[in-house]
């Protein structure tokens, strides 16, 4: 083995798994970097959970081989094991180091630990050789565990993993340990970002008779009308987190006119008009792209394609794209949701509703986009409705987002 | 040159330059364990911005044994050069070559890129040996520029790099480019989280008298404090993140209420202290640690040590921490500014009045940590006055965290 030749290689894997931000494409990318190090036939990644080791991602080139399925399974997903030193990976995950060992059914039964055959059972598989290393971040704290099983030599025989790869594998574990929990703490704070808006929002529309599912499912539909209309992951997820905050401006307006039961006065329409340029006032000159986002999203989501919109009766591709998505959105929420003032209108001529709006009220685009999207709004209708209205429920980890 | 230990100790660097989140500490660190790497005696960094180079950071040992001052010096700090090919940064920033340059002063008149003498003239210092290191992320694409002075042997001689540090040095630096991109995206996406909360905690107050300064001031009186009771950095973040929410659920309480200018009849003021609930009903069931921490300092920020406050007349350590921290600070903040129903009490005059509150309204602790931080505090106080009132300028990026 060229060592040299390896640390080269270690050192290349390390940018690969730092710029990777998406944490099940790293969980991914982590353990077939590992196998492909090693040319390893099989592995598993776990994640630390406590006292629990969860399996995360089981990589099998033989069994997806023979099953004719991917390459990755995950399978045992939901699966967690509680740390003791007698298992292999619970050993590993409790003293941090690496097991190397060259048949799994030759431990001395006097060891501490053992191999448990469930999965060979299961499976009709044969494990061989294993290396078992922790993915220890630099303050020694074991956050996973590799199990890397079977390595083949050149001609595909398998053979015991190389004393040299300890040492090796060890290093790479760490570069991803700390990749992981780089990409973990992001998350979180993207969740806590999405849910400090969803509950702010909901907060400054508090006194009015939208509710805070309305809020949710609307930037909802947003995004996915704009994954169906092209975005990138990332440009759907800004309007995910911009749509929110479309009717902030409603603070402004006064308990009169906003908790008003009946039809509002011309004079009062004009007041309640306003929400719209005092929303672009709370959210004059941010910096933060999602921000200006909210910002053209506040002021212009009551312009119409036709001009007959407001508050400035802006037209067709005047309007900011982003304004034209959240318009639809809105509207559909609006027209298929219950109100304190009207009952809900089905589904089915809520859609109708839209489509006939195309070009008048609605950028065609968009609404051809709403069409396409329509299994996936179909999905969030169904999964919030006006029944299941427990804030706390509706503020929790977005679908979009969640945790692997 | 043992070129394996080098690689060890490489993949070693590239572990440590991941787990440095702080982007100030993380450009010293990538200087210095390259100038380190390489034995050089002084290096700058560059950053890219546009069609610029900012000097980041500039390490000289010579000159600050010299100077008597640290290692690390940002007197260039705010200097940017324009990158064209005939400096020697420039080169390396348009081309994402490597220069490796036995004597600045040798170089051939004839080559594209020449040396600037400035900074050795200025300093008195001679420069001989470069290395200059593009700092490119996977993709391609140049970030920022090492640039290493004058390497020394084993006797402390001055002499050229050697070759081999070439590839090592731009690996190293490719490892640094994706840690220092992905620590400004964090840096970024914590700005524009607090962005948000400010102008949603200020959109949700936009109907009471207080106004955005008080929001803002007394946030940063919160981790003034926090900071003077031994908090960590992270910690202070927290309450700084966690205090602008404090007063969210005044956004359930009546215009009636809320805007009326004499004093509240028994009956008013019992609504009034209901936005003490409110918000923990907004703010309820929050995963995010940054959200929980609002929860109990929107529910309990007017409890009072001695047990006189509301809504549960909790006493002392039965007050959560966080919340007795910010009662000081929006007391405190109420008393030195000006409210439409009354003129600002002088600064000393309400140092004294937070003072003989310890122990009655307020927590010991907390008011001998206010006045530990009394330096910090009178500068919120001047810089944050309420004159600078536009809330575009209040709401920009917060100075504990400002981008390098």
């Amino acid at each position: 083995m060229d060592l040299r030749e390896q640390l080269l290689k270690l050192t290349e894997i390390g940018i690969a798994l730092s710029s990777e931000r998406n944490v099940n494409n790293l969980l991914d990318l982590i353990l077939a970097h590992a196998r492909n190090f090693t040319s390893a036939e099989a592995g598993t990644l776990f994640t630390r959970e406590g006292d629990n080791l969860r399996f995360q991602v089981t990589q099998n080139d033989v069994l997806s081989e023979r099953l004719g399925s991917g390459n990755t399974g995950r399978f045992l997903r939901d699966k967690t094991v509680p740390i003791t030193k007698t298992s292999l990976s619970g050993f590993t995950a409790s003293t941090g180091e690496v097991l190397n060992i060259p048949d799994a059914y030759s431990i001395p039964s006097s060891s501490e630990y053992h191999f448990n055959d469930e999965y060979d059972r299961k499976n009709n598989y044969r494990t061989r050789s294993l290396l078992v290393v922790p993915m220890k971040k630099p303050n020694g704290e074991v956050i996973g565990v590799l199990q890397l099983i079977n390595a083949r030599d050149g001609k595909g025989q398998i053979v015991a993993f190389h004393g040299d790869f300890e040492r090796l594998v060890l290093s790479m574990a760490s570069q991803a340990a700390v990749a992981l929990s780089n990409a973990l703490l992001t998350l979180d704070l993207k969740q806590a970002y999405l849910d400090t808006i969803m509950r702010l929002a909901i907060a400054a529309e508090f006194r009015d008779t939208d509710t805070a599912v309305h809020i949710r499912r609307m930037s909802m539909y947003s995004a996915a009308i704009a994954e169906a209309m092209g975005y990138s992951p990332d440009g759907v997820e800004q309007i995910l987190y911009a749509a929110p905050m479309h009717d902030i401006g409603k603070i402004g307006v006064s308990d009169r006119i906003l908790l008003k039961p009946g039809k509002l006065t011309d004079e009062e329409f004009a007041e309640m008009k306003k929400h719209t340029t005092i929303g672009a006032a709370i959210l004059e000159g941010a910096e933060a792209p999602v921000l200006k986002l909210s910002h053209e999203i506040a002021l212009a989501h009551h312009e119409k394609w036709d001009g007959s919109g407001y508050p400035y009766g802006k037209k067709a591709e005047d309007i900011p794209i982003t304004a034209r998505i959240v318009a639809v959105a809105d509207v559909f929420d609006a027209l298929s949701s219950v109100r304190c003032y009207k009952p809900a209108m089905p589904f089915d001529k809520a859609v109708a509703m839209i489509k006939e709006g195309a070009g008048k009220h609605f950028d065609p685009a968009c609404v051809t986009a709403f069409e396409k999207a329509l299994p996936k709004i179909t999905q969030i209708y169904r999964e919030y409705s006006d029944e299941t209205g427990a804030m706390h429920k509706l503020t929790g980890a977005m679908p979009v987002l969640s945790r692997p």
